[in-house]
């Protein structure tokens, strides 16, 4: 391809809103444009990346024996009443109205037409299993629309979704597709983490989460550095901490702490290390049909994960409690125990305190504090994993360190059993002849917010750097002056080298732009390598630049093509 | 592939609407499924035959240098605010409003958002031309949707938008389009024609459609038997027909002709041929904003082309003229003529009739007509081209017959000029540092429409007919009994000697189908050919199937390959 025939409108201004580097350089490269908040357009440049993307993960997914279809974008809200998620979506789902007043979704994910599509046409366990895929639109009404392509309404999304008729059959896909991902990131040249995750809306037994790993990225992620375990935060564990050694004797007793209301101003008080104290942390929990009030229970210097303890209790999120929620639940903010509590208050104590001995804790009474307490006498108690993994923490997998990390979420893989077959009344039958809903399995990669993600990970202040597999061109050939016919010719020589050896290159033969524009578009758009045909050609040689490094090499004209074949291996 | 791996549902159920055979086929072969009216779902098969036909599209459009870009689906209100179409875009155009309340659309077509990318961003008569496209999904809400693909809501469209600083250049570019859709065309195996067509409501100054040829198609097209001419009936043009030697003699005189308002009556009354008369056809013309009464008037034996005769009088269109409308307009029904028409009468006579003397003609007067008239006498008259081109007229080109076929519109390419970058205010500096519109044109194919119009053109009472290039497989080797082991072995050695042969192979290696229903879902999927594999191996060879006259010739199994390569050529 040559610069003169292609649209590559780069430019120097950034776009007010463009906090992100890959949204500055995309927009700035010319690789995208807004047409809307949260709405983009892909330019040639950007189009090549993104095909480039979807074909690596097609590719991976037909080995891995899965069938590419594709569903309509705009689909029937009855599919949605169904399921019971027209209900259950909140604005993000856009909802529209045919010529007829029929209504109708434009689909922010898939489950229920892909359902649909299976029921009545896969009746027998002798058909299963199926894994069927779409790399199709997707439209989220995001309320804050941001960061371009990592956060934006419309985007482009692969969703497949499983089908089979034994839970085993199902895990055996979930691994598969685990591998399957990895591939396709390993592929894209992509650092990346595969971590335990919540499930949060989709429903399901268990969820991986993929993370390219980049600073800018929203979601915190707890790797080991001593093996390959990784977790979101919102799902991460660790080994249970030893807090023995930092323990004293103390009398089992109620002691006067006035006005003392914080673990470490009770913990200084009473002469001990806040790991032998207990916090309770109020919380209301959310439910779709009401609220209440629930008292959490954690070791004094842990910190509460909400996403876990909303988990504990199946609440759809936890708010904090205000002053007046408290006193109605009957507790007294800053001296809540575990011990002695009103029948009616809910709590649940975090795993890690099970039989914990000689603990200060609340007692539930004004301006005092247990001490010496032992959490096995108490009976009936409801323990759960509610702690928020800190750095230095210990991997349960390995004893090794963990420490936190930036990760952009770009798959997502679910078990999803018969969370949607079941209410879709989708069901097959098994080789007793019974009727069975299907057990499913569903796995999403946000393919268009890979461009983003490929550029939060590989750029510097120039602009992008693409990786090997999803560069729009490999090379990029700069004539430094066009006009010149000697650098024009040596440069459309090299060019069509290049392009026999099979190399997918372009040619910056831009008679009106200066050398200094057309090396200042190679940074910014960020081709892998450069070749400089300029002055240096009247000693018979070129440079080649490295995008990465920036660094030049000068080679001899006649073995340009043997140097750029060995760089890209 | 093999069919065990792959979701083909195939069924004997034909959908009530389905009166196409394209429509029945696709959903019997498991190719597409309704999702609602005017929504369908590509399955496995479906979306292969989709993504070869998107692949021949870009690859061909990639050759003449276009560049790909993808807009987005849900665009601004905004945007067609500005080019006017907000208003003009009927119910068609589906509108939305996202959670703030602002408006949106899903894009019917992309004229606007594309000029938008452009637009500030190419600002120098050299950079250009260039001509940008994107194969992406379109809705338009059809007050009937119908014929399965054919005619739905949500589809699958290439669109391309091409910028240039001449009308030269615009027309350069536009007979590049018209070779490059031929090569699509061609490589895609139909049979079609370039005709000349009506502009519409794209507007500009010139455009061609291309027709697939088939029986079952919407459109009537003309087409010569002598040589390439081919055109939509609203834009067919014939030689002017030679009418002297029917002509009689008559004095000029006004006669009596008493309840005689038809042409025939007339005629047989005054013994003339028809085609020495002139029929009135009296239209009420619609504009935006008013409509008013036009008499047309053509030769006694031709036909009103309405959509003709609507350009003649810039109207959006034609709608019958009633009794009061007639009145209200001064005319007399059944004796309206082009002599002595009160001075308010819009009136357009047919090129045809230029100069043409001896006519007959109503005389405006209630049982009157005149005779012997002379049209040369007339002045300031306004004339157009009003016929209808009927079967047997001569071609204009090569004087050849012309005859009437019936083809599905599938592509079409319009002379656009500066009709949306005048609104839109984009323009570029030519050479002398003015600021132009962009003169421009635009080019469409029908993507998923053909789909179902390879199959309209290539079908028999069983099924599909892929031809080779849309065909999802080239070969598929149907094994008997895959039970026994024999049959089965053979099956995959020929099915593993034509995979590395680089043969498009579907093994039909189902072990609960017989025989007989793999052969009818062979022959209602419509792959080229297949190779059965049953009793005959006994002797050491195997059956191929020609789908398309379900011949079978028996070779030796050791010489399938090159019997099989040899049919794909």
């Amino acid at each position: 391809m040559k610069f003169s025939k292609m649209f590559i409108p780069t430019t120097k201004e950034t776009p007010n809103d463009a906090t992100l580097p890959s949204h500055r350089f995309l927009i700035r490269g010319g690789f995208i444009s807004a047409q809307g908040a949260g709405l983009y357009n892909f330019m040639p440049l950007g189009k090549i990346v993104l095909e480039k993307i979807r074909n690596i993960v097609k590719e991976e997914l037909d080995n891995a024996e899965c069938n590419e279809v594709q569903l309509g974008f705009v689909t029937p809200m009855e599919l949605w009443d169904a399921s019971g998620r027209s209900a259950k979506m909140g604005p993000e789902m856009v909802r529209l109205k045919d010529r007829k007043g029929n209504d109708f979704v434009l689909s922010p994910t898939n489950e229920e037409a892909m359902v649909e599509l299976v029921k009545n046409r896969i009746t027998s366990y002798k058909d299963l299993p199926v894994n069927l895929y779409q790399i199709n639109t997707k439209f989220r009404d995001e309320a804050r629309p941001r960061f371009g392509l990592m956060r934006g309404r419309e985007f482009l999304m692969k969703d497949g979704y499983s089908f089979h008729a034994s839970h085993e059959d199902m895990m055996r896909e979930f691994d598969l597709m685990e591998e399957t991902y990895k591939k396709i990131f390993t592929r894209l040249g992509l650092e990346f983490r595969v971590v335990e995750a919540d499930s949060g809306a989709i429903g399901g037994t268990g969820s991986k989460e993929f993370m390219v790993l980049a600073d800018s990225g929203e979601d915190t992620i707890v790797v080991c550095k001593g093996c390959e375990y990784g977790a979101n935060i919102e799902a991460a564990i660790r080994e249970k901490r030893d807090v023995k050694s930092e323990k004293i004797e103390l009398d089992t007793k109620k002691v006067l702490t006035e006005n003392l209301t914080s673990i470490d101003e009770v913990s200084d008080f009473l002469g001990v290390k806040p790991s032998q104290t207990i916090k309770a942390v109020i919380k209301k929990a959310i439910y779709e049909d009401g609220e209440k009030v629930v008292v959490f229970f954690v070791r004094g210097d842990d910190e509460l994960e909400e996403t876990k303890a909303a988990n504990t209790v199946n609440a759809l999120e936890l708010i904090d409690a205000d002053e007046e929620d408290i006193k109605e639940a009957g507790l007294v903010a800053g001296y809540v125990g575990p011990f002695g509590l009103d029948e009616g208050v809910e709590f649940v104590i975090d795993n890690e305190l099970k039989d914990e001995t000689v603990m200060v804790c609340g007692a539930n009474e004004e301006d005092y504090h247990h001490t010496g307490m032992d959490l096995s006498g108490l009976e009936n108690l409801k323990y759960g994993d509610l702690t928020a993994v800190q750095e230095g923490d210990k991997c349960s997998c390995c004893g090794g360190e963990l420490h936190y990390t930036k990760g952009i979420e770009a798959g997502h893989i679910f078990q999803l059993g018969t969370v949607y077959s079941q209410p879709l009344d989708a069901k097959f039958l098994d080789a007793n002849g019974k009727a069975q809903p299907f057990i499913m399995g569903t796995y999403g990669i946000g393919v268009s917010r890979l461009v983003a993600a490929v550029i939060e990970q590989n750029h510097d202040e120039k602009g992008c750097i693409w990786s090997r597999a999803t560069a729009p061109y490999s090379v990029n050939i700069i004539i430094s002056n066009a006009k010149k016919e000697e650098e024009l010719n040596a440069g459309v020589q090299i060019y069509e080298e290049l392009k026999s050896a099979g190399v997918e290159v372009i040619l910056d033969d831009r008679v009106n732009a200066r050398f200094g524009f057309k090396m200042s578009d190679f940074e910014l758009i960020g081709f892998p390598y450069a070749v400089l045909v300029g002055k240096k050609l009247q000693e018979g040689s070129v440079e080649i630049v490295d995008r990465k490094t920036l660094e030049k090499t000068e080679v001899p004209l006649s073995e340009v093509s043997k140097h750029i074949l060995a760089l890209l291996g």
